[in-house]
């Protein structure tokens, strides 16, 4: 079997891409990331999901995007709430190069696995406007990949697989679905309150709950505000 | 003055790095890395270096690449002593991805700072056949960071310089000395002596020992072996 590795956060998105990871024939490595975010929540979700869907491994790098600030997930900055839809800016939460870092350890994950396969919940249609979830930035990463290392001069021709690149929100959620996603795992929320639970006003909630009610479908998880 | 992040590993090639980021008239954010790295002598030469040659500040991100595994500068494989010139091997004290993911932070810190710019001491001469540190990979990058960011896609042209990539040893240790580089603050040994003194039989130790001798000059540091 060949392996992958596969970047889960502990949302709904990268549960979907381990899953489809599998479904495609791949043995997953699961990669998640402490990076200083304000809530640990989401790397709970991840280990439960990692252990449901089978990953084969799943390892928590420790890193410091803090140090250089800069974003309201790992800063003081207010998580906005309710916010009027503006599809071309770009909103506080995105936090400076993280898919970029995110997606290095995985490089460097994959070179000692001997691994040609990266798997990223990146989202094109959804994304709240983060510049490093669109298809130029997957291509970019990919050729990247080729170059930058021993493995690549060698001949491996990385791939960085972003499934869910053109699928909306309703789409990931029924493709989830399908391959026996435990959505009840999942945790979405930029801003959940003290006892855990998803605020419902974040655009992440939003962009949730609308995936979920345009599926015709059921939220198993319960929330602050609803 | 426009601000430029610079990577600082402590070695001569990165201090002569950041001499030259400054005499181009950049204000230099030197950033460095505590990687699980085995000796942590070239952080305290990274330290002084900082500044010595004026750096406006100076972060050394903690990260964890031992939980990877896989290079002879961070796991138990030996580093290799004399060993013979094989200019297409790569050796085993490669770290994997290491400079996508340095390059990955400094492309973070230059998102908060404003800065476009970039200064990376990597070599393709004497570079010990480390693949992320040839052109191709300075260029994949580049256009990486145009795509992946939010300055990027506002306009923002990212330029990753690496001003050392066709200079010999040679001309590096010429150039630094002409910028008043105190090489006597630079660390290189891969393998350096309970007490802290280059082994001198590395591969580092070699180039440098070269260099100083094509150069004509003295290498102000002691060597255990020599």
């Amino acid at each position: 079997m060949k392996r992958a590795v596969v970047l889960l956060s502990g949302g709904l998105d990268s549960a979907t891409t381990l899953a489809i990871c599998a479904k495609d024939g791949f043995e997953p490595y699961a990669l998640s990331f402490d990076y200083g975010q304000r809530h640990k929540a989401e790397l709970n979700a991840a280990r439960q999901i990692a252990k449901s869907l089978g990953a084969r491994d799943h390892r928590i790098a420790t890193i410091d995007l803090r140090i250089f600030g800069g974003s309201a997930l790992t800063d003081d900055i207010a998580v906005p709430k309710n916010r009027s839809a503006t599809p071309n800016e770009i909103p506080v939460t995105y936090v400076p190069a993280r898919n970029t870092i995110f997606l290095s350890y995985a490089l460097a994950w994959c070179e000692v696995l001997g691994a040609a396969d990266i798997f990223i919940g990146a989202n094109a249609i959804d994304y709240s406007g983060y510049p490093d979830c669109r298809p130029e930035f997957i291509a970019a990463f990919e050729h990247l990949a080729r170059v930058a290392t021993k493995a690549g001069v060698e001949g491996t021709q990385f791939r960085i697989h972003a499934p869910l690149l053109a699928m909306s929100k309703m789409e990931i959620i029924q493709k989830g679905t399908e391959l026996g996603v435990d959505f009840s795992l999942t945790h979405s929320c930029y801003n959940p309150t003290a006892d855990r639970l998803a605020c419902g006003q974040c655009d992440s909630c939003r962009l949730r709950l609308d995936g979920f009610r345009a599926a015709g479908l059921v939220d198993p998880i319960p929330y602050a505000n609803r």
